[in-house]
């Protein structure tokens, strides 16, 4: 397709998207889901799963495969813009005095679902057609459990932040933990690809490269962008120039540790954490916000669910094993981070919560998901079992954290009303 | 390119485009030309004439052909958004009072320089190269008409809105004036595309869709929107959902001109014409005008740059037609929107400044251009003449426009000073 093809059909195809997200969202928050989980189900009515089986014909037209690259692209800007005012909302003072937890939190959370990837490996592996044939089962169990670790960081973050907790002990400490077990899923899975012919450079440049990001940006960056504040404060205002260089940041931050391997959102988030706050970051969020929530943002969340494919579990044999796969994830990572939330001393309701935020795998599994099927790690039939394990635990996110904590709380004054949709 | 390999690129591309842009924009200020220009040229930098000249790889790393749809793509967005913004300051009072000059001013702007064109044609005809074997003496005579009468639409309107004229008679006249034009270019280039080989459709869908586009939007349209203002306006806010459905009407406004065959760019402003004024448009502005000017506009400007190759007027010949071409274009519509305006009963500095605005060619002809090229009409070597007679013109404006009206209006206290580039 031309790059004019492509730019009207990107028009029509953002007001379908619109549209549907606006119509889908205000019937989630009927049913007491967020308006990210509409927004995704928006994605998978509009995707093969429903209007393709309807109306193939107009589908296909309005979603052929070349335009979807040019929804990708935008939909990463969206995340990694709002992956930045959810860093900028991190308190790290709260973090620091939950560090333990975290830490505790973040590490049950993998370990647990490597020991479960280990152990289900071998089993997956006997059945034909779920790994590729060339891999080998450590590779098999490696994918398997950043498949099962891997949590859906900007969906909890979302969830987070529609809430107002951002600032508050849960929300720190889901957040702090969401973003270091999803970079060290992100770390095994670029272990994984080297061993799988990518070779050691792709393991190096991975964990090297977002160990050096972090560092360099918690301190020489939060310096440098401490002057950023202090000249914003003394203008009183946030210039063009002042809003185009952060802009600029922030695509410096997302290349970073796209580049390297982890993904975008890693710079947005740590980018944001490390400004400082005050008039620079109020007016940044006043700037920026209203378009990326309202624009940029459903594209993101409708473009994982316009991927997915519900029907390749197909067989009442491999709906088994999708159960028992499912039955896992949900094992190793809402059992193991609610056990380590309460022996690092956090209450029972609070534990459940991180519990079931951290459950949500989203968007995150399906990227992870998606490479390794397009490198042959996974098989289709094995892609669409947790694919769909990913959609469950998605979708359970919300309902269990209002019956675990959110009912509670709000009985307490502790949480924020559910918004309105027109929040 | 897979999407992921896409949107890596693409963080490094907003990354430079944005930087190139403020450090060019800057020293453009400084010599007096609006900040667009500075894009402009920041793009034409990056693009094969200077970046590619000195670094050939990285160039072409940087930007490869598939990753300039994606660039494409988001510009337009961005022009679309921009033009709406633009149509919401055009003031209706003002143009109704300056209907007639405007009218004059646009018909002139239209007449002289398809007479031009016919005059030229067959005289360019007998060199070889310049036009498509198959191209008939009408076709190569209306194609050179609408290529010398053709306005930059949002290059004007940019710097009747940096300068803060979009409310006066010279404002108002200009953009009336550049509109009407502009939307007839289109529809003589669809014509031309219809009478080689598209089809009478081609030139019916235009015509008739921009007048059905444009009376729709004008009468329901404007029905429709004003009770969405009073929504506003009783809410006291712009709520997501209002801010949504905007930007929904923007989508599909952009797709209906855009599939229509007349740019998208007449969607966003007539959209923005008949918004009804108030806090809605207020709060739109506020919510959504920084991201637009300072990341997606700079894109739109800078794509354009990008395409520009100035290396292909390589011998005496062909400069010379190549300045009769621009001297023809100079007069085609400068000359004759400046008589028109005087004509009409406008002073002679108003009509001189209003002949500034109207001859800059910016990226509207070189998207015509584009078309061109692509369907045969014309070959490279003429394709560059007219390429430097858009750039030469788009830079000659804001000069000629400071030398004849800017100086004295400014004496005068009816213009605002010459933003700093902070502005």
């Amino acid at each position: 397709m031309s790059a004019p093809q492509l730019s009207v059909l990107f028009f029509l195809q953002m007001f379908v998207i619109l549209a549907a997200c606006r119509l889908v969202g205000a019937a989630a928050r009927r049913v007491g889901q967020p308006l990210v989980v509409g927004e995704m189900v928006a994605g998978v009515l509009l995707g093969p799963s429903l209007l393709g089986l309807l109306a193939p014909g107009a589908q296909a037209a309005l979603f052929p495969p070349e335009s979807l690259k040019v929804l990708f692209v935008t939909a990463q800007v969206g995340i990694g813009l709002y992956m930045f005012f959810v860093g900028i909302e991190f308190d790290v003072e709260v973090f620091r005095r939950q560090m333990r937890s975290a830490a505790a939190v973040s590490l049950a959370g993998m370990i647990v679902p490597f020991a479960l990837g280990a152990a289900l490996a071998p089993w997956l592996m006997q059945m034909p057609g779920l790994f590729g044939e060339q891999v080998r089962s450590h590779e098999a169990a490696l994918f398997l459990g950043a498949a099962i670790a891997i949590t859906a960081f900007p969906m909890l973050a979302r969830i987070i932040y529609e809430r107002g907790l951002a600032g508050t002990q849960l929300g720190t400490l889901s957040l702090a933990a969401g973003a270091m077990g999803d970079a060290v899923a992100w770390c095994v899975l670029a272990v994984v690809l080297a061993s799988f012919g990518g070779g050691a450079v792709v393991a190096v440049k991975a964990i090297g490269g977002g160990v050096v990001f972090t560092v360099l940006m918690l301190t020489v960056g939060r310096l440098l962008l401490t002057r950023l504040g202090a000249a914003a404060e003394r203008d009183g205002r946030l210039t063009p120039t002042m809003l185009s260089t952060c802009l600029m940041l922030l695509m410096l931050a997302a290349w970073a540790t796209d580049a390297a391997g982890i993904h975008a959102v890693f710079g947005g988030f740590l980018l944001g954490v490390a400004m400082p706050r005050g008039l620079l970051t109020r007016e940044l969020q006043r700037d920026l916000e209203p378009f990326t929530v309202v624009f940029l943002l459903p594209m993101f969340f409708t473009y994982s669910g316009l991927n997915t494919r519900l029907d390749m579990v197909n067989s009442l044999p491999l709906l088994g094993v999708a159960l028992v796969v499912l039955a896992a994830s949900c094992l190793g990572k809402f059992g193991a981070c609610w056990a380590a939330a309460r022996l690092t001393g956090s209450d029972n309701r609070l534990a459940l919560a991180v519990g079931a935020l951290m459950n949500a795998r989203g968007m995150m599994e399906l990227i992870l998901l998606n490479i390794g099927l397009q490198k042959g790690i996974i098989q289709p039939p094995l892609f669409a079992m947790l694919v769909l394990m990913a959609v469950v635990t998605t979708l359970m996110a919300s309902p269990v954290f209002e019956l675990v904590y959110g009912r509670h709380a709000r009985a307490e004054g502790k949480l924020r009303e559910t918004p309105p949709v027109d929040d």
